[in-house]
This record gives structure tokens, sequence and C-alpha cells, in this order.
């Protein structure tokens, strides 16, 4: 197939909560799109593979899936799920379904990889050399894109399980995780608010004690993304990263916790341009699987 | 100059407590070595300089340096310390004395980073997409090399100063670093294991609860760096790691910190593989120059 900047390609995001599908060439030519719940593997991965018969010919399609999610393609689990918390999924070949499907390159990679590839390729992380993706939901999960290329090594990115020190006087709350307990995702994520504080968190009215908790949760791991990686931008998106009046609370606190180490304009002049919304929101992740079924594309 | 593997090159580990300079075409074919302790910047500079005139020509010159330390070429301050802890070094030309005497191609990184470089050249990380180095000294430092290059961004990776966890019981030591106090490097570095047990570490015994502690702290980090960089291999030197019974211990808690998580044989099996002391020894940081060397003079 000749490809120009009016090739569609189809681009899924797989999420633990909800499906959004894509036919699309890039932010601005959209042909279609489609969003329903995660329900079982069969049923949810089988009403992706309808709409996207629906919408041929695309040149190649790419998922941004949930996971953890087995991205070696030497492996024989390679875009299946391996430990996922979302019940049923553990081992679902999400992967699979697709090749089977159409005859087209099929590029996997995690979910907050694809969000960073969006932005990358179209958003809040143009031409940097790399751009960290933090997503605040049901989960907490961290991708990136660096020199170009999605981050990936033995495994894929799992930012949402480090562990970080319990903020001043939060010390009775066990944390949610089902594996770690009180890791960030544990003690940050929007199940994790909604256990801590009783009721969602989209419920809880700006000035609860609770955001500036949040606030300094997620500081701690943006401080320490920057420590190890030294991002040019760090974008957060997710649910929780809807309430706005978030982004000054933890650039205050990421400024508080660098403490004058770093002496650069851009963390001690500049924060609000270096930790920021998505350009794309909510469509970061989609629009970042569509970048990376053209990524796949170019390369098969 | 005509290059092949024989083609000499100059690399000097630049650290707090000393220099070591090399003149090389790699680790079984060394020319010359010399080391001597960091005093004053013009003095140790100078001392650098002199040794290397002395063993001219070579091809280019790598420079892997303590920090932090501006690597954006296009700063004025490009190639100068900024927030040195060492006393004396706070904005030296680390840089400048090399330009200024040698008409070669000089390049820099943290020593850090070189040492990642000169593991992944001759050393642990041949042939893997990311090779992660940890260092545990006098300071706590942390570097990469993703897809062939060294780890940058807005700036370089300061893993030192990550924020983790107090272990149980370790509630009293206020820490270290003068910037964060209690941050990994001010909690687990060589110095902070001097201040928490009154002694320097390498006079502890190896059964000294000291050693499960440190090897706790270092734990997180490692754990840490999996869940956010999800590295092929970590590296493991530096003075304290000389201690080879932290290794088993460290191996030990990152399975206990992981606790199922990563389904991967690597880290369930095979964590001896994973996590790994430098195969180039202390040599790694100075080999590390020299391959930055020749990194550079590819490149110009």
């Amino acid at each position: 197939m000749k490809r120009d900047q009016s090739t569609l390609y189809a681009g899924m995001e797989a999420g633990g909560t909800k499906f959004i599908c894509m036919v699309a060439s890039g932010p601005d030519a959209v042909r279609a799109q489609i969003s329903f719940p995660t329900t079982k593997p069969e049923e949810t991965l089988g009403r992706a593979v309808s709409f996207f018969k629906g919408h041929e010919p695309f040149a190649a399609l790419g998922i941004g899936t949930f996971g953890p999610c087995d991205l070696n393609p030497a492996s024989p689990a390679y875009g299946c799920l391996s430990t996922s918390i979302k019940p049923g999924w553990k081992q679902a070949d999400v992967l699979g379904a697709f090749r089977r499907a159409f005859d087209v390159p099929v590029g996997i990679d995690t979910d907050v990889n694809a969000a960073a590839l969006g932005e990358y390729t179209w958003g809040a992380g143009q031409g940097l050399d790399m751009v960290l993706y933090l997503t605040v939901g049901t989960g907490i999960g961290g991708g990136g894109v660096i020199n170009g290329r999605m981050m990936r090594g033995l495994f894929h990115p799992e930012m949402g399980h480090i562990r970080v020190p319990r903020i001043s006087g939060d010390n009775s709350f066990s944390g949610v995780c089902p594996y770690h307990g009180d890791c960030l995702q544990g003690l940050a994520s929007g199940p994790a608010m909604e256990a801590r504080w009783g009721k969602p968190a989209a419920e809880l009215p700006s000035d609860h004690p609770a955001w500036k908790m949040e606030a300094q949760y997620l500081a701690l791991a943006v401080h320490n993304t920057i420590c190890t990686l030294s991002p040019n931008r760090i974008i957060l998106g997710g649910g929780v990263m809807h309430q706005d009046h978030l982004f000054p609370l933890i650039r205050e606190q990421v400024g508080r916790l660098l403490n004058g180490y770093i002496q650069l304009p851009m963390i001690l002049e500049r924060i609000d341009e270096y930790i920021v919304p998505p350009a794309l929101g909510d469509r970061a992740g989609v629009l970042g699987a569509v970048a990376l079924a053209r990524q796949t594309a170019e390369e098969s």
C-alpha cells in the first residue's frame, strides 16, 4: 500500500475500564472512533475486531494495552497479558485476535508508552529527546519515548509500583495494591483515594485535604522520575489528573523536593512548562496507538 | 587520523575522591594509566592535562565526571559542574581545560553514564538494549545506555537523590545529603553508613546489621529502577559494592519487593545474572571514558 499523510491506520487503546478504537491518519483526520466498557476478553476483543472490520482498509494496526503484557516478540506469550489485576484477563491474548483477523502489520505496546508516543508525535512532546507520560486513574502507570523509541528493556515500565516514602501523618492506610500494598499505585491511584476517603475522588471538593496529599504522592513520583531519567518534559494524564488544581500543587511539591539541587531555568522558573497535561487530552492513548500503527507500518 | 582497532583514545574518570586517566584502545590494550587524589580544580585538572600531554597522539578524549554537570552543548556553562557537593568544585570548568589543551574532539558525560557505556562496550552490558549502572560509594549515582546512547534528557540522571521509604526501625537517622537529608544517597552512601554506624563501612564486619539495612535500601533503589526503566541488566559498582556479600542480600530483597508481579525467568530464576557487579571492575568508569572518546571521534 502506498503511504502518505492521508494513509489510514487503526489504533486501539485497551484499558482496564474501557476500550477506545479509532481509524485515523492523525488527530485532525479521524475517520471513525468508538469506545465501550471492558468486559470479558473474548467479548471485548471481538467487539474491537468487528469495529475495525467495518472500517477497512488501513495500513497497519497499533495496540496500546493495559498490563503487564509480554512485549517480547520471541516469547510464546507475545502480546498476552501476564499478571493482570483485572479479573478474567490474566493471560488474555490481546494481540492474537487482531493478528488472526487482519492481514496488516500489528504493533503492540503498553497503553502508557502509546500515550507517550501520541504526545511525542502530535502533542506536548514533539521534538524532545525524552518524553515521559504518567497516567493516574484506576491504576498508575508510566511510559516514555526516548530518542523516538518507546521505552522497553527486559520488560516495560511499571512505574505505578515504585515505592515512595509515606507522607507525614499518613501511617494507617495500608494501600490497595494486591501485589505490594503501599506502592505508589496502592497509595495514590483513584481506587486508593476512594478507599482512603470513603468516596470517589471525583466527588471530593477541591479544598479537601485529599488533594494536597495526592499532590504530595504524585510529586514524589515525578521527583523520582526526574532523578532517574531526567526527561525533557513530564506529561500527567488519566482520570485523576482531570482535577486541574492538582497541577500547581504538584509543581510546588516537586520544587520543594528537588530543593535547588538541579539549577536549570526549566525547573526553577518554568516548571509550568515542564510538568504539563497531555496536549491531546484523553485521546493521547488511542492516538498513540495510531502512531504506533504508523511506526509499525514503516518498519515492516 | 585513520582509525582502527588499535587507535588510541584518552579517557578520564573525574571523581570526587580521585581522578583516573588512561590512554588505551580497549581494556586489553592500555598504553598508560595514572590515578591521583582530587584536590583543587586547577591543580587536579592540570595534572590530568600534563599526563595526557605526555601520551599524545590520541584520536579523541572522553571525560566521565562527577556532577551535577551541565551537559548541554548549547549552554554557556557546558562542561562545568553546577551544584557540586565537593568543596571548591562548584562551577568548575572540567571540559574547558581539555578543549584548550588538545586539538582533538572532547566528549563529556557523567562518571556513571560513562561506566554504563564501558560495561555496554566491553563488559556486562554487551548487546543489551538497556543497561543500567548504579554506583554506591562516596555518593550514589546512576547512569545508563539505552539503544547505544547514554541517558540524557533535560539533564542527566541523578539517581542517588530519589526518595525511598524508611526501612522498618530506621527512624532516627536524619541522613547526610546536604540538599535532601534522607534521599537514597543521604541514607545509604558510604558517608551515610559511616555517620550511622560510627565507623567506615569497610571496617564493619560482614555479619554486622548495617549490611542487611544497606541491602534493603539498595534493593528499594533497584526495585524502583526496574519499575521505572525495566533495564535488561543492572550493574552495581562503587566502593561499597566491594562487599560481595551484599549481592545475594540485595537480590533477595528485590525479589521480596517485586513479590511475583513480574513473571519473567530473569527475575524469578536467574536474578543472579540480572543484578551483577561490573565485569570491568573498578575500571568501568575510565574505560567508559575511553569508549566515550571513541564514540565522540566517530561522530565528529
